[in-house]
């Protein structure tokens, strides 16, 4: 079955202590988007302005990724992020953004979107993912990404989103900020009564931990020996996570949300190999599942 | 088989946010010998002042550890760690140490000593780590812990002491300065070039890796909803996995070291749900192992 994903499409330039990488292809739509695609039919919905390159959009195409919800507003600037990272690859700061058309950017789904049974909201703002989740015609699961920023300026459509959601994705130190919990597996049950039945925690090279009704589940990340650029790694987990369940053909998604994260986890590693999306490009099916077997050695005790 | 232990046997004063906790028992010797004692018979050698309490070495005996090797300075002071927690109870700092008997101590082990299978040289200065291991006779497996004070102190003792020992532990800190590779994955290869065969990073509550012979190993730690105090769970790990080593009947150290991780992560886990060696004391075989089966269905994918 098919995937609905809708987050911001951008172009991203990012300098590390080695290089500068001007305008690729980036935002979470992009990245879980292409993610998504190595599993399962995904539609992405995003908006982009009229200096967003031709070679991204046929990037996107040859992916398969249906592009009927992508807005193009051609007298409008593409979202723009602009950002350095540290020589060790995990503290990362940004200099300039531009909004640009997704500053006052509303999505209209087309018709035939509102039935996809599998939605990812991907990072943008909450009150975004609310418009596109208020157009859906009960989905059979819906999961929702966020980051820092959102807590700090949009708390209040954030926790009227989260009523509606079946699963939350965010980061450690996110959980700690949004129940004010230093304690991340106590936090967890904070943020159940909060609204989503499922909760899943990222922690980069940590790997990451799922809390539903099945319990715990403490999910190894894939070990790499070197990270390039892990801008969009949690994009591609949570987009690869959507598309492996949305690509099984029986069972319920709590059978199989743990090889998901598995399957995220491997799709997130090959991000982080390359700038943009040029690594998570270059993998296949083979090379996804070779690495998962990897981690299935890795893991077993 | 039995394991022997060095390392420091210590008074703790551990100030919190919350409580004040003078003069607990502690020591990386002390929180090693105990989680060893659950898997296998445990020789504890250490020193101690004219101040050490009755009641610890009672404690010790109690849990069945051979104090042979003990030494006892009736004019000496012992060893004495202040420090306090921040409200996070991750970041410590010492507010004062007293080296006391440890300054001058030349450990001599008692000569039934020698033959002792396996050896865990604790976290102490790694000339003393290296005294003790040169009066041993052909173990079996020998660990060495270490910490970030020795790198800084006394590395040309330590990278002396790695030529000689099986597996090196220390925390992912740690190695980066070690190696001064920020990827920890790709610091475990130099590591094994400075000596030993396997190497153990510990990542507290994201738990641990081992890299050796078989590959590479990605070990949770149990998720606990409450930390009290982590002093002494590095130690702790350590200490239950040669213990629990040690107790293995048949097969070689390789085959059993990854369920040794495991009951090392459980045992440190029990450690940090009270202060000093309080809450490991009530563990019990099967509290510990009700944990390693509940880590197992934590872990299953």
């Amino acid at each position: 079955m098919s995937v609905l994903i809708v987050g911001t499409t951008a172009l991203d330039s990012i300098n590390t202590p080695k290089a500068k990488n001007p305008r690729l292809l980036g935002g979470s739509a992009s990245h879980a988007a292409l993610a998504a695609s190595f599993f399962a039919p995904t539609k992405l919905v995003g908006v982009v302005g009229g200096d967003f390159p031709a070679k991204y959009l046929k990037l996107y195409a040859s992916r398969g990724i249906d592009l009927t919800g992508l807005e193009r507003v051609k007298d409008g600037q593409t979202f723009h992020w602009h950002g350095e990272y540290e020589v060790n690859m995990n503290n990362r700061r940004t200099l300039n953004t531009v909004l640009g058309v997704i500053e006052n950017w509303s999505p209209k789904l087309p018709g035939e979107y509102e039935r996809t049974p599998y939605v990812l909201l991907a990072n943008i703002a909450p009150a975004i993912q609310l418009t596109v989740l208020e157009q859906m015609s009960k989905p059979k699961f819906v999961i929702a990404d966020t980051m820092d920023l959102w807590l700090n300026v949009a708390l209040a459509d954030l926790l009227k989103l989260l009523k509606k959601v079946d699963c939350l994705v965010l980061n450690d130190s996110e959980a700690r900020q949004l129940t004010e919990d230093d304690n991340v597996v106590s936090a967890l049950a904070k943020i159940h009564k909060l609204g989503p039945r499922y909760v899943i925690i990222k922690k980069g090279e940590h790997g990451s931990l799922l809390s539903g009704p099945g319990g715990l589940f403490v999910a190894p990340a894939y070990p790499l020996k070197k990270v390039v650029d892990p801008t969009g790694a949690g994009d591609s987990f949570v987009g690869g996570l959507l598309g492996y369940v949305a690509a099984q053909r029986s069972g319920s998604v709590e059978k199989h949300l743990r090889r998901a994260m598995i399957h995220g986890a491997v799709v997130a590693s090959f991000c982080c190999e390359g700038f943009g999306l040029s690594a998570t490009l270059k993998a296949t099916k083979a090379t996804i599942n070779a690495r998962v077997r990897e981690l299935e050695k890795l893991a077993r005790f």
